[in-house]
């Protein structure tokens, strides 16, 4: 009694979920299509195919075997679109180094990655000579480079990637091999810690290419994508494959836009020359477009814009609609390849009050088809979808990575039972949308319940004279944690404002029933300042250590 | 040197690509959205999901274990429905019995796939009693019965559908297993010969459901489908699982109508009444509901309609765009689970005139994503893409099936080369599209060249005097085969029709260039009729006998 297995033969099973196949549709479908790159370049699909050929047959000529690790540091470019598809469609593994990584960070993953090849923009070689006497497994260093001549660097270059390509072969016939072949990894990094290596096989991006078609093609969708749409990322090609759009955009054959270094105006300018009609970003990057004095003149109502990477504020969306921006939420992470949910608002939902949009719009989502997304409690059960239960939401899919490289005790961690951990806290309301309100690590645990600092933040920044406020909990012998609320007051408001004052604050919206009545701070300090990390965002970690 | 290989752990690739997943979704979006099945029932997704539960726990109650067959023999249905999901999901195999097979094809059917237990509807009670002294493996015959009470048969029916899921709980724990477990089975029938059973896991159910996806929602198609069409399918379910639409339509949320048996009426009233606006069928249904006086007074503008099964004469197109009705073709085979490709037009050809238009609706179209075609030579070298360079259409895809069962040698003719081979003479023009010409069995061989059947059948149809025609390749020792033409003439026109008149009818074609000169018939010959298949088609292999 078991299910009937259908072996695998040459035949039928023949055919492995490779990247190589993604790229074969735009050939037929619309082999004339755009890939634009800034205002220095645009070609064609057949010429990306050709080029992505000859980038094969030079690092295959520089020695690049299946198996190698070929790493890129450059800005969002037709280059990086070309080495998503070259490196991996031979055999060798994509190394996508973080750009904004400290000197200690890039070369431990460099090493960490074992990278046998780099190619470097021009703009990155300072970063990359401060490390060159660590780099324990780099064999040649490629230069890109917009500009002519060659840099002044200490590196030593072995070649130029244009020099390159003029002086490789357009053929390249890209081998089969099995699907689960390693295709990419990238290194994620938290507050703390060292960065945190993840990796996907061809079958995952393959699959992970299809789950981006039904969450952003196939619904009754406000704002979804097809072959006739003009692309531009507006979230980095070395986060996550730019979400993995660019793969699914070369599948359907649109026309792609490249922006190089993120610029406003470049941005601005090539949205209105290309006619750009799809993009993702983070709330940052819409934010300063949308507070641009020159998007007033612009029309920007076929935009249509993905945000994902933190919440999309209510007050940003309204501005971003106003400015004729179509937004709305997706959600995922790195381990998740990343996408997970997409907040399409169901039809019925256009027939609710601009305001409930809104609400939907910047919800964290639905899941698309083939991802399994469970809120749970501490054991691990399935909470209702009523809207307020809350617990730490655990997802399975065909393409998360499977752990961390060479890290078993966090990939164990990360997989407990079955589920891949992602380590956010959300409720699922009965529509079945996810929305996120926390971290588990900046939860506070107090008295079997559970409160989000996010949510205490958001309260007590509607004060007048609060500038910054962070929440976090702090060990209570009887309740196992409590709020304590930091708050940072705006200039001139210290006189008249008190610790007593911002706590009453708290306590008026657990009256009206905002939060729980537990939920109320037992104190509010006034700080002088916030602790940060690199990156700007709050270290909830550092505070936790200062005030317990 | 070689790929690095992600090894299979239960964490990442606990995953397995299951049809259970596809059930998922419209549950989360669309737990409301309407299953209809003619006047008779309508119900949401929520009890769709229910019933399909109730079943598995009936057949399990039953006997039913993983590995064995379930065979089904009804009309469309919301009871079909529920089988393509129940019984894979159980990791049991669905046999979707071909209802229009001869008593001695259908029991050969029964017996090869194995099957456990039947359902059957009532309508289908006199063809299985037919057989039923030779049933070798049936256990159980469920009815599956529109109207109230027993009808009289001398088959002992076990229990009766809407009976047994009454008493059964709609609460099931569907396993995970292995994703190349078979999911489905039926049978295919040439001319001749015993039918050949094809089959497919649920890996490759699902990658299809994407496949179709990619094919009719993420391009700028002129009628493609997304979560707000309404479904109604045209081609029946046991045939290639009605294309597979079901299963995109569930995982899409789309509401679904089941007509039960087609009768024009009852179709027309359902596409009015429920609002159809996607279906799929062959040329000769569609033409018996744009002759039906009826249509003239609906407003079908809504509905797209994808042709299959043969190809969509230019003629019938257009009446059926006259009639508002959004046509184009799509091309698969039973081998093939079905799609591999999509006539969707390219925008620039929205450009070109009406009758281009109709033209490019009516070629077999582009292969969708994951999906290679090539049009060969006999040597199995790829011909160029210019529009006439005709070869076998030979194809590779996750979708195809693997052979057929328990039949070694045929199994390896389909899989000659590491290709699938269509049996299909076609050719691939400028712009991607293939035109399928000819069967590869009809097609004659001449000196060397090859002359499609039906292009002579098409040309010698267009004489005033021809009723029906048929073409077929005769043996001719220094050419290898000359083309043999019959005709039926229509009444009256005896007396002033000769043959040589059609032979020179012929030979203008060939003056003109449409036809080379080799491809004139040697002979044409009046006959009173023609011989066909016990399905209506003309019988080549009959006809080349009878004529060598």
């Amino acid at each position: 009694m078991s299910v009937r297995l259908i072996p695998r033969t040459p035949s039928a099973y023949g055919f492995p979920l490779l990247i190589k196949n993604i790229l074969r549709t735009p050939l037929a479908y619309y082999p004339d299509r755009e890939i634009v790159y800034r205002d220095k370049m645009t070609y064609t699909y057949v010429e990306l195919n050709q080029r992505i050929q000859r980038l094969a047959n030079a690092l295959e000529k520089m020695g690049v075997k299946q198996g190698d690790t070929v790493a890129v540091m450059d800005w969002d470019s037709h280059r990086y679109l070309e080495c998503f598809f070259a490196v991996p469609m031979m055999g060798a593994v994509l190394h996508t180094i973080n750009i904004r990584l400290s000197p200690e960070q890039l070369i431990y993953t460099i090493n960490h990655a074992k990278d046998d090849v780099i190619l470097v923009n021009a703009d990155f070689l300072p970063l990359l000579a401060a490390v060159k006497d660590q780099m324990k497994t780099v064999k040649k260093i490629i230069l890109l480079n917009d500009k002519d001549g060659t840099p002044d660097t200490p590196l030593n270059l072995d070649d130029e990637y244009e020099n390159l390509l003029a002086g490789s072969e357009p053929a390249y016939e890209f081998p089969d091999f099995d699907e689960n072949a390693m295709a990419t990894t990238f290194y994620t990094t938290g507050t703390t810690g060292l960065p945190k290596g993840v990796y996907f096989s061809h079958r995952q991006i393959v699959l992970h290419t299809y789950g981006l078609m039904s969450g952003l093609c196939a619904y009754e969708a406000q704002a979804g994508i097809n072959s006739g749409d003009v692309y531009m990322p507006l979230t980095p090609m070395f986060h996550v494959h730019a979400w993995g759009i660019p793969y699914l955009c070369t599948m359907l054959g649109t026309k792609q836009v490249y922006p190089g270094k993120y610029e406003p105006e470049m941005l601005l300018k090539l949205i209105v020359s290309q006619k750009v009609t799809f993009s993702h970003c983070v709330p940052t990057i819409i934010h300063m477009l949308v507070s641009s004095p020159a998007i007033k003149q612009l029309d920007l109502s076929r935009w249509k814009v993905v945000i994902g990477g933190s919440a999309l504020p209510r007050g940003l969306c309204k501005a971003g609609l106003e400015n004729g921006i179509n937004l709305y939420t997706a959600y995922g992470m790195s381990e998740t390849c990343p996408l997970l949910t997409v907040a399409n608002l169901k039809p019925h939902m256009f027939q609710w009050d601009a305001e409930r949009q809104v609400e939907m719009r910047c919800r964290t989502g639905l899941p698309v088809p083939n991802v399994l997304l469970e809120v749970v409690d501490t054991e691990g059960n399935p909470l209702p979808h009523d809207g307020k239960s809350a617990g730490e939401v655990v997802v399975r899919s065909p393409w998360l990575t499977q752990g961390y490289v060479g890290d078993e005790e966090k990939s164990e961690e990360l997989w407990a039972n079955g589920w891949l951990h992602t380590g956010d806290i959300g409720f699922i309301d009965p529509e079945g949308y996810l929305q996120i309100t926390d971290r588990v690590k900046d939860v506070i645990k107090t008295g079997g319940e559970w409160i989000s600092s996010l949510e205490l933040e958001d309260i007590i920044s509607r004060h007048d004279a609060v500038s910054e406020a962070a929440v976090i909990g702090v060990p209570d012998p009887k309740w196992a944690e409590r709020p304590l609320a930091l708050v940072v007051l705006k200039p001139g408001a210290e006189a008249e404002t008190s610790e007593e004052e911002l706590k009453a604050f708290f306590a008026k919206y657990a009256e009206d029933g905002v939060i729980p009545k537990y939920g109320v701070p037992d104190k509010v300090l006034i700080v002088d300042s916030i602790a940060k990390t690199s990156v700007g965002k709050i270290n909830k970690k550092q505070l936790r250590e200062d005030y317990k």
